[in-house]
């Protein structure tokens, strides 16, 4: 499996969202066995007005329903940065198999870095972290740059 | 605040819940300003074929669709179960107030139990556990039990 081109899809995703103010995180959800994409998306938390909708939700929603399934086996998860707690547990509910991830999150990141799940009672994907780590960092960085610079125009 | 009333009626959504063979967990979501239910909901994940349809996260969609909101403030929720990682993030992520909870959950709670999050990254509600515990507990415990008797039957 080419782990850099889907990165970059996931990376488009991420340019997309932050062209409509949402936090530049993209997702890409890839059939390990057909080689294909079942789903892609960016945050839509301020599109749908609703905290929950990050990418990995939103591809893990699409792909229930395209498979009429509520297990993911066999896919691959590209994230643009590490998921969350929230979305750590619905990527291991649905049990997708592997899980790449661009950035790491130290704040937030639920599958190396701020939160330790007690694996014996969780579904734990294959994980690789750090993948085209500098350019999925630089877009957030750059994204929460801009709204603090924002920030200190209206104060 | 009754808050013995909207649990039962939480326990009453995880009842109804049973009937159709989802794990028995009810969720209620009360305006703490009109002290009126905004929305109640047991798991959907059989009947949505979705892993991500606990009760707690379909009580958080209606309510942001129906405070046309991403944020619940002035908001209590009422579960009968400590919620999962996904659940406590989701219900941080919309600003819940107050989180009252039945049952403990030893293996995935994750505001008591089994997983601690780093609290200063995340906005955390005035927590409440083990009202009405042990009607919650059997519930849970009944449920699993016939999962089981069933299993041995097939077996």
């Amino acid at each position: 499996m080419n782990t850099n081109y889907y990165m970059d899809l996931a990376i488009e995703q991420a340019k997309k969202g932050l062209q409509v103010n949402e936090v530049p995180v993209g997702a890409v959800l890839v059939d390990d066995i057909k080689e294909n994409i079942i789903a892609s998306f960016h945050n839509e938390i301020i599109k749908q007005n609703n905290p929950i909708k990050h990418a990995e939700i939103l591809v893990i929603e699409k792909a229930c329903k395209l498979k009429n399934s509520r297990y993911l086996n066999n896919t691959s998860i590209f994230i643009t940065l590490e998921p969350c707690a929230m979305c750590a547990s619905a990527i291991s509910y649905a049990r997708i198999d592997k899980l790449y991830f661009g950035a790491y999150d130290e704040k937030k990141g639920a599958v190396e870095s701020a939160i330790n799940f007690n694996h014996n009672n969780y579904y734990v994907p294959e994980i690789y972290g750090g993948i085209k780590e500098i350019e999925c960092s630089l877009l957030l960085k750059s994204f929460f740059n801009l709204l603090r610079k924002n920030d200190v125009k209206k104060t």
